[in-house]
């Protein structure tokens, strides 16, 4: 019987590191009520906040950054109203009021607000009430566009203007919205899409390809700067190709990734992003991914997509969202188990950070210094700060014949074509609109064949 | 693509009154626990608990002003007993008690408690133990009438005696008791009955009429006082009628209004009230409104009512509970859905009170006078105070035949009419009880007929 | 009416105790996190933490002491591993890992633990990072037997030997292993063990004999050290019969009691416990009861056991889960409605402690005293302290055939037999550990006769 009572032997450290438990998450960078620092900082820009097919005749009651909202169209113009969800008067919810043209009606006393929060009407009141000057209600601007409510919810007086991307409008392009929500803050949903890594092993090597076989190889990441913000190039060898894979990232949580599901078996030159993101907090331990998934002939070569799965809760890949038992997210965990698992908000203070992480780390200094800036009364930086048009950007796949070259180091080779092709892309922003795509294509067909 | 990504134009100042979501609700009226200025107030009257027919030969857990209770009737004299939850001995809850002829037994040693708390037996102790002297278990006194149990959580040496309305026990009248909960602070739920304004809004214009077309008229309001309390008189004209509703209220939550579906066509003298209600706080976010609903002919010459639907979690008139679907709630929203949504405890510094918000604001004053007397040291004023019989109350309907008066301006006729109704009833006092209802009925035809 | 409204009398003094309402629990005997006295305390010993067949080919998510955790066997030997639930590299958790020979993997980036947490792979990261270096695991050692598995969660430098108890291996003796939560703190649950007074009532007077009539007879209770720890006799006369009831307790909360269903009729030596059982806390307001059950011959010679029963989650007697009906708890409540109804965590400053919770506030005394000592720097005291082998315990039925004798006060005979088979039973650890239950049963012979 002794030998089954033998304590196993190793350097057990369990109680030496029960100080993880009392570690506590970074403020700074995870708080955005009204009034915090980083609060303040994502309240300066245009933020998705619902699925517009989620909008009925009814009022929508939604949650953003802590705020209590209520979305409704006025069957008038058919505009989105978006305000605080308790009414001025005396805080009965707005989610039981009544749409009219031109704005919302409160059922308890029937005060009426226009789409920016103006008392209208205060039908209760004797004619010489001055109820109406003094009181109104909160109110966000909105933008509508391909089934996506975007507010402002900073100063009306910052209000930017809206990013228009390139990616928003393309010939060939369907763009599918999609919103799910995470029980985690969103700074570790955000930093997902920071870390090019954990592609390899959590899609990839962890259980099996969850979308395909060649992530499996370790990238070489190159980061870069752009009007629209930064990008990285993601470059692997796949025999005789290089595949180049650029990722955009714009304050303070938008990113484009690559396509879904590529096959780096030909060439390919200035394929588009599968993915545009926006990661929006809902409080402080609550998230939603608002995407637009983009659909164009060959970005999916295996016919691996399923349109009809993109949607308010739920889109076309693996593992974005709670619904799969909990034993298949044991067997096959996907991004979602990945973030929301590291906690409702990730303690930094229990990492360590490594090399693989340089993307994860880049992010949170950017973060950093971005909102300690406006707290020290700077004005914010915008990606539209002396730029007037649409804002290119580089996201998606270029995949070029570039074989092993004799007698060079291959990873010298990769890191060179990092440089030389965020170069091509970057010399794109200064042609005509109408010409860049076609500069680009012929600039990358050019380089690659100068490796022939 | 330009306009399409305009912002929309208007004074938005959402982020200007981001203030409202750090407000917090008043401690003075909301508190209700134990040692809490409001709760001791509150505390200093007799307060219906809970539905008789909810109390089975089992323990009944229950929890008002903050406090956990078991509520039971003893199977000897079939009195019921009121106490604290735990045993005295070791805190195990009495909900798992064995009730007994004359109290109470926990399971756990069998300590066994009088309907007063004391201790009557320990049977696991050897006979010279002093434990019985020693400890005693919180209990309270229950007086039981019509179908619910009313206690008194006070002070035993500030006991005043129950007072007795005359709505209590009259002829004709069948009374049936009904408890509902709701989640949140209960000032907002009693503060409803002190609106006379949302009858013509929530219950009329919003969306249908959920009582009668006749509330949709805007009433003249006149505060009056009364040896039982406050009453105000709702006046409206209704073509050649004058129809004068009546709605009583007592300290601290007690109110009883009009007829709930009257039909103001014909003159009604002295018609009585359709509801005695309580609004007891739970806890601080948590209320229980208990009323007695009264069947009387005449009150409801349409045949609206439905006996059937009053008992335990339901009434007979619309929109008072949770059991409607959400969709339900929000295209034909009721009171329940009213305080309910303004939230656990309303927050009164983000209201903009105006001058229908009249009562809401007296009876807060009211309120805050008396909480901060008692906390002084005073009295509390009870309205049995130098008054020894059964509480003369007014609410109900009268409904007198004086058209318009030429040459007159109509809103000052009925002012005239609302105190002149209020003088009679007041009148009323001063006869014999046997007399009173005859004296106010004939003092009413003689003052219509004062109009022809 | 009046008489209906007289209020009753009687000493009421529910509002007097309402002090009740705002008393605390004791931080030093229910705080188990880690830092906390009482948690480091329990740390110092090995504590029973699942039932391994709980544990499949997936890691197994618990909770223990305040911590999270994950428990897998690695599938190379087969042994069991415990960590810390968040990976040290980004905090995924490790439920969704990977188990391997030789430890687990985390799913996000590949980071590979050995048993003892040390990282063993980081695969994303270049072959000259030291992270690997930097960073460990927390983990701890796991011992597993007969279905079991037991951790130590204190320094490593300061593990003791597993307290091996003679009850866990002896011929013909069945042993199912059971573990059920209860949502309470550890303290009252362990409590009901040092209590023998509650089964007087509880189990047997209180509704029904949940167990066997004859507990329903008050015992004499005497305390007595051993090697182990504390132990109790418990000693009853039935008939001609005197039953002699050992119950066995280990710091710092296992304890042996006696058969569960024995029948007093005739003589029995030396009858061993019907249950070894740990309460380990999950944290502050949850606990675990870990039990192993013994089935031997002659232990219920009424057949009222069921080991189907016996496992996750249930147990073959009476009121220890939660999975019986409100109304049945409340009709017949048992051990669970007992300790989880004295709240999340008991208040002690309520209780009033009698002659019968001599126990109690023994173990309480006990507890403290070790836990200052401990906090002031002093070493653990362990039963295996100067101790090599097999601890022998006693817990278990000895029944006597010791009639009533003339002359004699009965009390004072109960007495003097608890104290003298208190004295064979320790002269018993002096003895060969083959020969000790021989020795015992004879010297309890040879007493029996000595009274004829």
């Amino acid at each position: 019987m002794s030998e089954t009572f033998k304590a196993p032997e190793g350097d057990f450290r369990g109680h030496d590191r029960q100080s993880v438990w009392s570690q506590t998450p970074d403020p700074e960078l995870t708080e955005i009520g009204p009034g915090t620092p980083c609060g303040e900082y994502q309240r300066r820009f245009w933020l998705p906040v619902a699925m517009t097919d989620q909008v009925s005749d009814l009022p929508y009651r939604i949650r953003i950054l802590g705020e209590d909202l209520v979305l409704f169209r006025e069957p008038g113009e058919g505009k989105l109203g978006l305000t605080h969800l308790h009414c001025a008067h005396r805080n009965m919810s707005l989610e039981f009021g009544i749409i009219e043209p031109g704005g919302i009606r409160c059922s308890y006393h029937g005060w009426k607000y226009g789409l920016d929060g103006t008392v209208l009407e205060t039908p209760c009141e004797p004619p010489a009430s001055q109820v109406k000057k003094k009181a109104c209600l909160g109110a966000y601007p909105v933008i509508e566009y391909k089934g996506l409510a975007f507010a402002y919810m900073g100063p009306h007086a910052e209000q930017p203007p809206f990013p228009v991307i390139d990616t928003f409008d393309e010939e060939g392009d369907e763009m599918l919205p999609s919103l799910i929500k995470s029980p985690c803050n969103w700074l570790q949903v955000m930093e997902n899409a920071w870390d090019p890594f954990h592609v390899v092993y959590l899609h990839t090597l962890a259980v099996r390809s969850q979308f395909i076989d060649a992530f499996a190889e370790m990238p070489m990441i190159e980061f870069h700067e752009a009007q629209f913000g930064e990008f990285y190039t993601n470059v692997r060898r796949v025999n005789d190709f290089v595949w180049i894979r650029v990722h955009d990232h714009m304050m303070p949580s938008f990113t484009q990734n690559g396509a879904h599901f590529p096959v780096p078996d030909r060439s390919r030159y200035f394929g588009r992003c599968g993915l545009s993101r926006w990661v929006v907090p809902i409080d402080d331990t609550h998230t939603q991914v608002v995407t637009w998934r983009h659909f164009r002939d060959g970005d999916d070569p295996k016919g691996l997509t399923d349109k009809s799965k993109v949607g308010y809760g739920s889109t076309d890949f693996y593992g974005q969202d709670p619904d799969r038992p909990y034993e298949m997210r044991q067997r096959d965990p996907g991004d979602y188990d990945a973030w929301v698992s590291q906690g409702p908000r990730n303690i930094h203070s229990r990492e360590n950070l490594s090399f693989t992480d340089r993307g994860v780390a880049k992010v949170r200094r950017m973060l950093r210094k971005e909102i300690r800036s406006l707290a020290d009364g700077n004005p914010v930086k915008h990606p539209t700060d002396d730029y007037d048009g649409i804002l290119p950007t580089y996201a998606g796949d270029t995949i070029l014949r570039i074989p092993l070259q004799e007698g060079r180091d291959d990873g010298a080779v990769l890191k060179e074509i990092s440089f030389a092709v965020a170069g091509i892309f970057k010399d794109g922003d200064k042609q005509p609109i109408e010409d860049r795509k076609g500069f680009i294509i012929d600039a990358l067909k050019t380089y690659e064949a100068s490796w022939t």
